[in-house]
């Protein structure tokens, strides 16, 4: 046997046995918990990240991708994805580590003074230091609210389309007046490989808060007979030998009619909740966490909060405000992580060249 | 004579007898003082800018334009030029009126609560607010120190070169070792329209901080006899009937030679000076204004301080760290400039068709 091969099966074999060991884990990789990589990064402080959606970006990229965003200082105007696009850009030298679709569970101080973090998918960590830069919290889809119906969540109603072929050549109930239930429906209604045996859109006002373009392919469509678009509100549900048949749709009229379905599609946005964050001891104050303005350390040591999550006098929830704290937050996290360094001294990226190693650039030659 | 054109007339006459009156004065024209201009522009408040230097950009246009800076959020990287463009293209909606190269030479509180501010070219203001984004102080050359050099300052002995041809044909030592000071000897030295009599660099080492180019370029110059290198300090100076004659200048071996000259050009730099700023009466600890963490404010109602001029605990001197300064300077300054507004509410440039207006962007249309 190869013993080097041996060797790397050992290590992937005690890799997943024991939790990861770090300096730093970022929850939330939404702008500031990626800039929070940076700020760490220059420090020389390595992190993971963990975020409930599947991809970084967060509150920007999730609700509105493509608007502009203008207030970014010397970036006159992007878009969340563009932001989002820029950030992982600048912390590509630092090798983070994102653990996404997964939500924290578990966070323990442990005798050594580490803090034991334990996620939804059961990754766990041991870590010197967390930063907090959760937003408003996890996003969660908005659950349409029909007593009963929770019981086919996963089965016959559904809040995400992870795999779209799972409805081709179903009889599809859509209901939303967003980007996402119109997008969904033009989908599964159009001539494409996931094509539904039949889509009807239920929004409860004919407007909708989505690409004007959308629209009128939706409208096109109807005309067409492709697919239907009914005015109503979701207020019950018809059910037989325990499978979900029909949707009770209530018009604008005061009528309720029956809409028969194989699967319920519901695309009302996401609602933020601040979760499991809100029993980990953390001093919180109408919903937000409490930090210094100098550190920006929660009222447990080695716990930080950056961004819209935290509060402090004066706070405004600017992604640019969650910038500065993040760099504030590395210089209070750095004792921590590096407790025989002493104090930490500011370098500066134009002229440092222990930060253009960092960074991964040259430095220019003086003689 | 023509009514409309008499009354043009009297109101310009009016603008240069009395002073401008303001909401906002924002001294420093640097990338936080710029970016004050934004904050204050979303809350609808109208600023003038003074700076000491002739351009906007302040400490990174002035000290390093093309050198690159890595810890702008969401720019990977860019130079100071690059970085000033990119804010004075963000605040071009607001319509700030600069007012550079001046330095504030008064400010003091009138009875009526504002301020009355003057500058050293004589522009007045009344003004509710301040905002001092000064940086380090305003930037004025490094001097030769020889004892009583100083009285040919201005007509033999300069720290800048305002118009080349005044020194044409003449025999200049240029004393210096970085990027201006080679610059000059190559411009002098060669074969332009300004070329001198005679040009002989000073550097007290063999070796410069300037574009490697530049350098090569002047030792090419000596090899052809076209301009001369001396490494030496200069340490005395040589006069005739009041006019200043040659230079002594003490080389690495300790002696001292005479090199004669017509004019003498220094390039040792800039070095900061905080001024007359620290005779306003406002709390000063190690050069730097004290400012809270709320709203950025002096010891003096109605004064705020952002940037690399304040200090508070946790400060880092970090251009990110200012842009957040400004945008809770700005919201700390609206109550004394909008007195009846009462509380202002924080809006996103996202979504908010207020700010879209004062952006001079159109609002999306949602039905």
């Amino acid at each position: 046997m190869d013993p080097q091969l041996d060797q790397e099966v050992i290590k992937t074999a005690a890799a997943h046995d024991g939790p990861i060991e770090t300096d730093a884990v970022i929850i939330g990789a939404g702008p500031v918990g990626l800039f929070q990589v940076f700020e760490l990064g220059l420090l020389e402080i390595k992190a993971h990240v963990i975020d409930s959606l599947a991809y970084p970006g967060g509150q920007p990229v999730e609700l509105y991708p493509d608007k502009p965003i203008y207030d970014i200082p010397a970036v006159p105007v992007c878009t969340g994805q563009e932001l989002t696009d820029a950030l992982l850009k600048q912390i590509e030298p630092f090798g983070a580590t994102f653990h996404l679709g997964q939500t924290v569970t578990v966070v323990e101080r442990q005798e050594d003074g580490r803090f034991w973090v334990e996620t939804s998918r059961g990754t766990r960590f041991l870590t010197r230091t967390i930063f907090i830069a959760a937003g408003v919290g996890a996003f969660e889809p908005r659950l349409l609210k029909v007593d009963g119906l929770d019981k086919f969540d996963g089965t016959q109603l559904f809040y995400r389309v992870k795999n779209p072929a799972d409805f081709a050549g179903r009889n599809l109930v859509i209901v939303g007046g967003g980007d996402s239930a119109l997008d969904w429906a033009l989908n599964f209604a159009g001539e494409g490989p996931n094509k539904a045996e039949s889509v009807i859109l239920i929004h409860r006002r004919d407007g909708f808060q989505a690409a004007p373009a959308s629209v009128a392919r939706m409208h096109e469509l109807c005309e067409n007979h492709e697919m239907q678009f009914l005015v109503g509100q979701v207020t019950g549900y018809e059910e037989k030998d325990g499978r979900l048949t029909g949707a009770k749709v209530t018009g604008s009229d005061g009528v309720t009619r029956v809409v028969p379905l194989d699967v319920l599609l519901v695309f009302f946005g996401l609602s933020p909740k601040l979760g499991p964050i809100a029993d980990w001891g953390l001093e919180i104050e109408r919903k937000q966490l409490v930090v210094d303005t100098e550190k920006f350390s929660t009222n447990v040591p080695g716990i930080f909060a950056v961004g819209d999550i935290n509060t402090y006098p004066g706070k405004k929830k600017l992604i640019l405000s969650g910038f500065h704290e993040c760099a504030l937050a590395a210089f209070g996290a750095a004792p921590i992580v590096f407790p025989e360094k002493g104090k930490i001294h500011l370098q500066y990226t134009t002229t440092s060249p222990r930060l253009h190693k960092v960074l991964g650039v040259e430095s220019p030659v003086f003689d």
